[in-house]
């Protein structure tokens, strides 16, 4: 049946994030490797999913060890040449296959130039992994649907450890994430028919906005992403506040927003983005554990709250994945083979 | 009429840089302020347009005085109260009105921990020029039009000039700088009727990619982001190289794609992506000073070249402000008006 692939992989998801768990050993020697240095900067790279469990990143990383993280230009050293002085800075390159031909180029003028280098990657024979300094695999197991969900969470989880250790908090984070794998089980399950029955209202739309602030924006790009491969709908992220400045302007009932809703400090952006998105007329569709904050809306996928909001995106981007194939098989799509899509993205 | 306002602050660009560059001494100042420092980091911040120019920052800074540069996430700090080092940077926080509350916070934030920090506003007399150190004031002149245009192009050619001086290129820069306000006349006379003539064929569209890379990522956005607020067109901005990594899926020839191809180092990456576009059925609207380096395309947008390519993105985005206000025009929406927005946005 069309869409069997995603639906054992995405059910998969706490397995996979249990695996990386059992072996957060690998990770601990890295992050003891980053501590030693102190690095100045954290500079994430990767494309697509990749790029954004990178948005995660900087919060991970900014809110644990306190370490300055950002999505670093991969074109600003490829293609231009920058002089920018890279030592003291630890790269981390995210890639499912590690073939991925920018990324791994970036990672070797880095290295080059003096930045302590890690490949966080499902493939570790791979070109990425030979190119860094150090490896994080990511134990997600093979990915054969195009659209990634077990690697995307095992990201997440990955860069949680990475950070957790950095800061000390190793074995607390340990805890927290086998916690998670209960919360993505039971939510799993609670979603499903929620986000089938959901889909089937979304089936002539084409235009979406997806919203989410703070560590929950990684949660709304990757929603976004899936909705676009899968879907084919033009999904578009954006922060709570970006909404404001200008987009706002382009909803209409047929042009709905999904807002992702985490009971966190930043959850009154959330609420602000519906009142807004309310007022300019839009259908509002809200996810997360902190859907009951958002009176605005019409349809609810809820989630169960999680140990640290940090550690919600972990949980937060199931409903997306499971409503995203509903909505492909409720259009006719194949959910896991979308149309023009190979696994490994080989273009410059 | 319609979209008076617009054009004539869109046309007033040339003057409105000229201006900035009359005062470049001001510039100057902050420039050996931030050289003095030798930062670590510059940490650039906005909303909108204004978070556009900030992509423009990245590179700017990192091509020029070879800094360190990025979009700062001002959730992280705003929100979770992340205890990053903010000693040894620099922070420079873009708002036209200067009234974007959690940028004000975000710089006071900053400011309190040690950063040196640089409000470039149009309105010296605003909250965030209070709250910073430094002033770049954008001498944009009173902008009317919600749809920001004077400010943007204003916006890059501070951070240009902030840039070259930082790099010892002061002088340098003024003269470029006086050349891109010639181009800039003639692109704008040469685009506009082509604009017009090209916008009636997208009458019908609604939704787009905006693909850019490297130094034109930032037009990318600036320009989906007019398609979106002044046209209600669903145009998520991307990179060459994302649009590969899964939205090339959701295509088809009602769903055409914008490639902005500029003639740099980065051109391989838009010929790639006009590939990928075109054998996807999309149809292709190319714009910049390499348009004629793409086959593939139905419809071009073209521009001259300047003085360096770090400074294409000031006439790159022209083509995107004529169009998106011809568009509107023949939608029968008021480019100066776009519903549900007001020119100061106040939400946090």
């Amino acid at each position: 049946m069309a869409g069997e692939i995603l639906l054992s992989e995405l059910r998969e998801q706490p397995r996979a994030v249990g695996r990386l768990v059992e072996n957060n050993g690998e990770i601990a020697v890295v992050a003891a490797q980053m501590t030693k240095l102190q690095p100045r900067a954290v500079r994430i790279v990767g494309h697509g999913s990749s790029d954004n469990a990178a948005s995660y990143g900087v919060y991970a990383f900014g809110l644990l060890p306190a370490w300055t993280a950002f999505r670093d230009s991969i074109s600003l050293s490829i293609y231009y040449g920058a002089d920018i002085e890279f030592r003291n800075s630890v790269v981390i390159a995210l890639s499912q296959s590690g073939q991925t031909q920018d990324v791994v180029e970036y990672v070797e003028y880095a290295r080059a130039r003096g930045a302590f280098t890690v490949a966080m990657t499902n493939e570790h024979a791979s070109e990425l992994a030979s190119a860094a300094e150090a490896i994080v695999p990511l134990h997600a197991g093979p990915e054969l649907s195009i659209a990634a969900t077990k690697t995307y969470t095992n990201q997440l989880a990955a860069l949680y450890l990475l950070a957790a250790h950095a800061a000390g908090y190793g074995s607390r984070s340990v805890e927290e994430l086998a916690v998670v794998c209960d919360v993505l089980e039971r939510t799993l399950a609670s979603s499903e028919p929620v986000a089938e029955q959901t889909a089937m209202a979304f089936a002539y739309v084409g235009r979406m906005f997806v919203v989410g602030r703070g560590v929950e924006y990684a949660t709304a790009r990757e929603i976004a992403l899936k909705l676009t491969e899968v879907c084919r709908i033009a999904a578009e992220p954006l922060t709570a506040t970006a909404l404001a400045h200008g987009p706002v302007a382009a909803v209409d009932p047929l042009f709905p927003i999904w807002i992702v809703a985490t009971d966190d400090a930043a959850i009154g952006a959330a609420v602000a983005a519906a009142e807004a998105a309310r007022a300019a007329g839009a259908t509002i569709l809200a996810s997360g554990s902190g859907t009951d904050a958002l009176r605005e809306c019409s349809y609810r996928l809820p989630t169960d709250p999680v140990p640290t909001p940090l550690l919600a995106p972990v949980v937060s981007v199931i409903p997306g994945q499971l409503f995203a194939r509903a909505l492909a098989l409720a259009k006719g799509l194949d959910p896991d083979h979308p149309s023009g899509l190979r696994k490994v993205t080989l273009v410059p």
